[in-house]
């Protein structure tokens, strides 16, 4: 594959969230919560910084218009910004929505026709029912031919879990290690769902009910984590959340004016693949993380070897798995296995999802991706205070749209 | 305004649409009206093309949850047309969508990311009621301040026509003429929903209810043209409309390879104003129009004047008067009258929407922005037929979300 290339470098020069979780937000709608976010973005930027700065806004946002009942919603929100007339573009790709938006914007300053964008993703799901968000976030999936015939994700997933168990010999017990471990990272992050180990939380709801458990293990494999699609069960599956997430992006040669600590941005990479997963060969990868990875690396010019840290999209614990073997972090099938040994810890070789992840730390669908790029802004600088990993210096994001038919990937470096 | 510049020049080199019509889609979904769309754009390139010579797909799709229970439809379009696995970025910004994925589209090149990119929209919209439809669409308003109090679109545009007569004098008769011309152009254009001029439909609609009518007027004026939000009749309103356009961009230095006659992206813009009506200092303009048209002539390096034709987003009469206000081709307040007068006739000093415009060509909104720069690749090449304009040599299009809360600008020139 040619190395592409960009007219213009671009690095992050601030970066915000708001706290995920599925119950703070209640009385907060989509544009609170992207106001919070960016506002927060824009204080984290060093020498100051007001949205009459940026160029244009790029925003991720999955399903407005079934959560809220709104579209537009990016000139929604440059409104609230108060960024009006810089133009606005939301960004749609399931839940790549703001790792896409990221790319878009990056594109947007290499082009020339802007120095400054801000790019962000927000997703308010709470005003649904539980069936009613797994049917919404089913739109993701091919109408006619997966939701039509009754898969929702949890069924995608499990799909691909079993078939990953059924050619590499992975066993569910190993997926259960990356929910636990992304448990102990979440508990670390104050921006976290859950800031709870699961044998905190298994203690909690034993006692409720009467019952006490020896360890994780044995929760896990009680009734109390019901399988959802087998073989996955609750706690294999990320939350709903409500949340929000902003970066300001700016040119290389503008950052300076912002900061002496940009984030880089070494490579970007995005791929799609079938919408119906029967579409594909084989299950237990996805291509277009492949393609998107190789791409990145190649713009960076670094391989796997190199990422002191990830940031992975990890909707359920085998998606994890599967990320680290598609990035390269492991050889094909021994991501489950490498899991289940803490090499992902937060100490381990190659720390995956410090910040709890996808399935600790929440997934605001729209807000996932530019959450990603917060984490990295802060690991790479430094500032990430009880998850941070030892000398990060450079760090990957992986976003993937439903099973894997859109996937962005970002490289990140200290600047 | 500082002149905004791209890295590298863009040209279109292919395009292509499907009718828009409101029956004869019924049976097809949008991923089939794109399909086709862009099979015909690639099936325009003058030396041949196949999807795969693509480097990305932009796609402007206003409401696919609501119309058609799908979203992630970027990829889906992506997969139908064997793009994988190249990205695909689903870009929503209201009935701008495809207009602002054009802009992204030219992004994505300049920034040296891709050589060559698909832009199109669609919207399947008849898929539900005609009340139902008016209630997706004021996903585009604000759904607090906005839909929340009763105002949907026909609403709010009659009050900028309110506003407009108050203010410059115009008149509802004057505003007839826009629907009076625009039908007369589009029954000269084979792909619009309307091919008939109003005064057949009157005849037609007359002779079914036993009327009959001296001309255009007594026919807009009667019952049978019922006020669907005064001053606003139904024929001051563009229809509900299946349908889908695409277009094919590439880099100047890669066009050549593909055509002799490619259409030059002179000058691109784009802008954001308020999201409710209620919160402008002023109903009889739309900002963002005037703010992205003055981005566009100033990268062009062209003033108003040099406009040969423009495709300019007329929902609604009032929308058109203001349009050519707003971009400069009369003065503020002349554009009823200059209306009535003929001047935007196909044989007028200054032909606006040859094809038919909204009104009678149709408004699959998602697909309006890209029709518009289907119209200008056949009107700059000479290939528009009986409603070419003639020795048309720079071109505009402008698109418009919502009530101007987002307004994309393009200027292109004969290659």
């Amino acid at each position: 594959m040619s190395v592409l290339s960009l007219y213009r470098q671009v690095s992050v020069i601030g970066a915000g969230m708001t706290r995920f979780h599925h119950r703070v937000h209640q009385d907060k709608q989509g544009r609170e919560l992207f106001v919070e976010a960016a506002l927060e973005a824009a204080e984290s930027v060093d020498r100051g910084f007001t949205f009459g700065d940026a160029d244009a806004l790029y925003l991720g946002y999955f399903s407005s218009d079934m959560f809220e009942r709104q579209g537009h919603t990016a000139a929604l929100m440059a409104d609230w910004l108060g960024m009006n007339p810089k133009p606005a573009y939301r960004v749609e790709d399931a839940c790549a929505s703001s790792g896409v938006a990221v790319n878009a914007g990056v594109q947007a300053i290499a082009s020339g026709m802007c120095d400054v964008v801000v790019v962000g993703g927000v997703e308010k799901m709470r005003t649904l029912g539980t069936s009613e968000v797994t049917d919404t976030l089913a739109l993701a999936a091919d109408a006619n031919y997966e939701v039509g015939v009754g898969f929702t994700f949890p069924g995608l997933y499990a799909a691909i879990a079993s078939a990953h168990f059924n050619k590499h010999g992975s066993t569910w017990e190993q997926l259960q290690q990356v929910a636990i471990k992304n448990h102990v990272n979440g508990k670390k992050n104050p921006k976290a769902q859950y800031q709870e180990t699961i044998k905190e939380i298994a203690d909690k709801l034993g006692e409720r009910k009467g019952m006490s458990f020896r360890d994780e293990m044995e929760f896990l494999r009680s009734p109390l984590n019901p399988v959802v699609a087998s073989p996955l069960r609750l706690f294999d599956c990320c939350p709903i959340s409500d949340g929000a997430a902003a970066v300001i992006l700016a040119a290389d040669d503008v950052a300076e004016k912002y900061t002496d600590t940009p984030v880089r941005v070494a490579g970007i990479g995005q791929a799609s693949d079938t919408m119906a997963l029967h579409d594909r060969d084989d299950f237990t990868s996805l291509r277009a993380a492949c393609v998107a990875a190789r791409q990145a690396y190649n713009m960076a010019g670094v391989e796997a070897r190199s990422i002191d840290t990830a940031c992975v999209h990890d909707c359920f614990t085998i998606a994890e798995v599967v990320a680290t073997e598609d990035l390269g972090f492991f050889a094909r099938g021994e991501g489950s296995k490498a899991a289940s040994e803490g090499r992902t810890a937060l100490d381990g070789e190659m720390p995956v999802n410090p910040d709890g992840g996808l399935k600790a730390k929440g997934h605001p669908v729209g807000a996932t991706g530019a959450a990603m790029v917060y984490e990295m802004f802060k690991q790479l600088r430094g500032q990430a205070g009880e998850h941070q990993v030892a000398d990060a210096e450079v760090g990957l994001t992986h976003n993937v749209g439903a099973a894997g038919a859109t996937v962005s990937v970002q490289i990140y470096r200290r600047g």
